[in-house]
């Protein structure tokens, strides 16, 4: 794919970038929530690896790219009204998070307002990140 | 629940707001992002019903309000840097989009870098929003 076609049906904000919902593609698992700008967005649809723009670092950040756990998108959505985007990925190494978790959403509100942790680590963040 | 306890977990961006995606409970769906305010999150939490804050209207959005299709909450995640909010809702009336679809996300792209259609209408958005 050399260009985006449908980019004229996206809304990115005043700094150039659009929240993308990354959803495993077997199990509809949400795993993460970051945030592509167009370039990101042109290099997630050519390499068919998630591509974000890293707000924090304010530079590229190709999912996978130091942890070897890529993103590899097998769909991509966009939402009614063009401000949002939803891909399918299968998450190579079963886990999406820094932490080792799978999905980043692994703090749940109980009844009594507390946080519960749900899932497993399932990998050691301290070996998969060198640095 | 009085007090959102887990609130000193949560970045709200600087206009107060933080994104929420909303996941079926049964069957997993992404049906939608919005966003919420602390106030719209605490009702949500309260009445067990979503409530947003409509950044084009600027003001609540009580999800269901005039259409009658509600999204019961049963499970509401933060992820593991708190700037984003999970919900799993029971979804009244099947369908979450405006346009009558069960999903917002109902444009895929295809191969060739076309929008296509997925799903159904589940409701007629004439007859449900009357104005």
């Amino acid at each position: 794919m050399k260009k985006i076609k449908f980019l004229k049906n996206l809304k990115f904000d005043s700094s150039g970038l659009i929240p993308c919902v990354v959803q495993d593609a077997k199990d509809r698992t949400v795993l993460m929530v970051a945030y592509m700008n167009q370039d990101s967005l042109q290099r997630t649809l050519q390499e068919k690896k998630a591509c974000y723009w890293s707000r924090s670092r304010q530079k590229f950040w190709l999912k996978g790219e130091e942890s070897g756990n890529f993103q590899i998108v097998k769909e991509l959505a966009i939402d009614c009204d063009g401000d949002c985007i939803l891909i399918f990925v299968e998450q190579i190494g079963g886990a999406a998070c820094h932490t080792g978790m799978r999905s980043c959403f692994y703090r749940k509100v109980s009844a009594k307002g507390n946080l519960t942790i749900h899932g497993k680590k399932i990998f050691d963040p301290k070996k998969v990140y060198k640095k």
